[in-house]
């Protein structure tokens, strides 16, 4: 194929660095945000450190297990990954950074930021698993296991360097012109990806389960400046009895982010949120839905107003639900309405493991952190054969609604 | 295309019965094997009888939702389900009949079976849901849920009618040559599938859960007559201890009963046992095997004998299983024996949703009988991050069993 860009296929062509490919070492085993000397549960399984970490970012794994098989030769020329830590260490990273850098800074310090409030909220350490990849980038998993108000509560960071693929390249095309010319596809291309994932599944069944994602992907060029970028996410709301003043709160707070920057954003993303989040084989969603969004690049806004964007809603996400989970944390309830929790934990698990793609995408990977993607799963869930709340009962009304989504705000 | 099948291509393309696609009707909403008198839970919502059945016959439901779409006009031929109607009717179901009527009156006699022989191994009566399909055909769930010994116990029998549209005979040629010639591949062909599925989960962790599957397949001649057949089934044993006896007795019933009809199918069904029953994301097999076989048709036996070895098979199973069940079932066993258990029902539950092919193919065929299929799920499973069993513990030597899988005898 004929190429206008000799140096990205040359560099794309020439590297030889023997890599152990999908091969993580852990930086600290048992370590903490806060008190860096208080104990927390070591790895168990050296064979766990060898892995890929995929969680949240399981189209960037894919397409990192793609770079694995077909990584070409190296010679000279250092890598994104490496020219990354040369930045980090010469300049540190500020507004002016690549918005890779910035992206990972951001995410990191939201994580911090989340762990902190939701150990406050539960009284309980969060444990924190955090390894580096040998090609770059790494991964923090935060979980909490059977806390006072948090049955389970996982917060994960992925940063992943990559090549992708000719085969890749065409098939995002689709979605990104920009990543290549038509006439002019290169043999490879580097990429970046990095992003948080969370989910907390409370005790109390009046407290509802949350989800959120946000991630942003760039290639780059030759020269090591940002080729095409997008950024994806959302966050969503299951609860198992729904308190009508949560959802729309829950709601409201997206829609004044989303609004803050475009008008256009909320009606859209609450709708895709709707329909991704959507559990086909049982007719209902998973939730009450919120936003979920992905593919935003220059065609719908400019890089730095879109980050804006994504820091906003990131943001916001903390106090809201913090505030929900005060609400509803002490509540009383019954052993039969802890049992209809955990029927509808067993729908949870149904999506994330039938229908979210994901999580597909992840478990398929060989290689991949499979404890990372599977943090997503409640800690027990239930399946009764046939299973029907009575007519009229507060648990039909939520089916109800799950089966026609309402609009909140 | 040109066809040397004009009557074939006749019937199939002048059907024009208006037909209620995926609609079953309930024969009996509350029944019982043993006795027609005691009450059974009833259907709770009338929405899931306007369902397809599709448990243990995920394949047969999927071609019978092609069917549906893709059905064409009828005229006065009658249709194969009315054919076996009428021969029921006037001759009765004995060795001279047609195989697969055959089939489901041995499936349905061996589900009363089983079923009442775990009803005794219980003490408690199992729930029965009967329905028929509108377009012939029907099916059976039967359900014990939370009984003394079980957590779930679910028996299955179903019965599909459909027509086979021209891109599913060429695609199942692949493995049945005999299905149509190649030169002369008709529109459509009708077909019949009947089989029986089972998954029993115990309450006490020392006692293995166990699935069972045996089903037959044909394409029906213009003429009603029998045109390429095969069987497939199988059964695995999947516990949380491993009790070494428990395994040869397993295997060893199993070994007796494919050596009985062909000293090469233990091996062979062995091997594809464990193959398929791999929970790839995890490394490991689902449980500690049995046999798995599929298409098994006149290149491997004839149609009577290979009849012969699934009766065999599945008549072994009851006597085996309820033998392990009562050495089990009264073992003491501790509250972290109990939460191992959990834990492995977590995998069977993720190799269930993510790789099962049956299950994956019911679920995403619209209007299946979601509950029949799902039955298989246990009642309660729990997914703890980075668990680990302790070194050289009795649960770590299960994990080092899946991961490599035993030769039992």
């Amino acid at each position: 194929m004929a190429s206008r860009r000799p140096t990205l296929r040359l560099f794309a062509q020439c590297r030889t660095k023997p890599q152990l490919n999908h091969t993580w070492t852990p930086r600290r085993a048992a370590s903490s945000f806060q008190s860096s000397g208080s104990a927390r549960q070591a790895f168990s399984n050296s064979r766990n450190y060898l892995t890929l970490a995929a969680a949240g970012l399981a189209v960037a794994t894919t397409l990192g297990y793609k770079m694995a098989v077909e990584d070409p030769i190296r010679c000279d020329s250092p890598t994104l990954a490496e020219r990354d830590q040369q930045i980090k260490r010469e300049k540190g990273v500020n507004d002016a950074s690549p918005m890779r850098l910035r992206m990972e800074k951001f995410v990191k310090e939201q994580q911090k930021e989340i762990v902190r409030a939701l150990e406050e909220a539960d009284g309980t350490p969060f444990r924190v698993d955090e390894w580096q990849r040998k090609e770059g980038g790494g991964g923090i998993t935060c979980v909490l296991q059977e806390g006072k108000v948090f049955e389970k509560a996982g917060v994960g960071v992925s940063v992943v360097y990559g090549t992708l693929p000719k085969p890749a390249i065409i098939k995002m095309r689709a979605n990104h012109k920009n990543l290549a010319q038509e006439d002019d596809i290169p043999d490879s291309l580097e990429f970046f990806a990095a992003g948080l994932s969370l989910i907390v599944h409370p005790k109390n069944p009046m407290a509802p389960t949350v989800h959120l994602n946000y991630r942003y992907f760039e290639t780059a060029n030759p020269d090591g400046s940002s080729g095409a970028w997008w950024f994806g996410g959302g966050s969503d709301l299951t609860p198992s009895y729904l308190f009508d003043e949560d959802a729309i709160q829950f709601h409201k707070s997206l829609k004044e982010v989303c609004d803050a920057h475009d008008k256009e954003y909320y009606p859209r993303f609450k709708k895709w949120c709707d329909e991704y989040f959507y559990n086909k084989h049982r007719g209902e969603c998973r939730g009450i839905g919120g936003i979920f969004f992905d593919d935003l690049d220059e065609t719908v806004s400019d890089k730095e107003n879109t980050f804006a964007f994504v820091q906003d809603a990131l943001k916001s996400f903390a106090p809201t639900y913090i505030s929900i989970i005060n609400k509803r944390k002490d509540m009383p309830y019954t052993e039969e309405e802890k049992r209809w929790q955990q029927i509808r934990r067993g729908k949870y698990v149904e999506f994330n493991l039938v229908h979210d793609r994901g999580t597909a995408f992840g478990l398929n990977t060989p290689g991949a952190r499979v404890e990372s993607i599977l943090m997503s799963l409640p800690l027990t869930a239930r399946w009764e054969y046939m299973y029907e709340p009575a007519p009229k009962s507060r648990e039909a009304r939520l089916v109800e609604v799950l089966k026609n989504p309402k609009d909140w705000v």
